[in-house]
């Protein structure tokens, strides 16, 4: 229990934004694990598009820009007592090391930001090369803060 | 069974679109329900700002804009198989009434690009009123077609 206040006062101190936005922890989860869920997806059209041999770039695009309006939207959904939410598969280290989920969570957006720029280009090769890169961010934050 | 196998007769061969964004059919009843759980979310988000007295007009028109942004995704994961999952509340009315439910995803849709152009203009009236509007086209797709 004592991690439990410990991890709390963390957050409502000092870095995580206050979440207004949710009526309960878990309902941040929730929202939390739908935006991550719509990303996967999205990841895994593009995906499937570049290993089609013949990429339907409007689909690529269109996945890049989905990707872009919902990759920044799960950052607020970390607040105080989402860490105890047991369908929650983020790892203590998260409450911990703010500073550092915080750049892994810019890092995608900025990497998804240059996925969705190639896409408009229609560049295969920068596609693939700017997709590697963003799947790049998710795996690191994913190796780093989430539970297997 | 028979009720099954028609039902997926009729999603394979009218209507819905073929599902190869998901691996199997709870991928796809996980993702419609994320794009639901992010659109319910931004709603409550824009209500709050417009109950709260003061309305912050850059929240709902980010709020508005990320609706616009998932607003259409659930529709092709609607496809075959995912009538019969358990996790999912859709009524077998949805798959026996598509072009009605295709009808009311349009409704939704176009409900909320006029959500997001009255939050562009800054005019709370016009904001109330379409928020309303938007409001209405969840209400009425969800008496028809998902389980309380």
């Amino acid at each position: 229990m004592k991690v439990r206040f410990l991890l709390a006062a963390i957050a409502a101190t000092v870095a995580l934004p206050a979440a207004a936005q949710y009526a309960k922890p878990e309902d941040a989860v929730k929202f939390r694990q739908a935006a991550y869920t719509i990303m996967g997806n999205q990841m895994g059209r593009i995906n499937a598009q570049l290993k089609s041999g013949k990429p339907d770039l409007a689909a690529i695009s269109a996945a890049a820009n989905t990707l872009t309006a919902v990759d920044h939207l799960p950052w607020d959904a970390f607040g105080a007592g989402t860490d105890m939410v047991n369908s929650s598969r983020a790892k203590p280290e998260l409450w911990q090391q703010q500073p550092k989920f915080k750049q892994m969570s810019e890092d995608l957006v900025h990497a998804a930001d240059k996925l969705a720029a190639a896409a408009k280009s229609g560049d295969v090769k920068a596609i693939q090369a700017a997709f590697g890169e963003t799947g790049k961010t998710c795996k690191t934050c994913h190796d780093q803060f989430r539970r297997d």
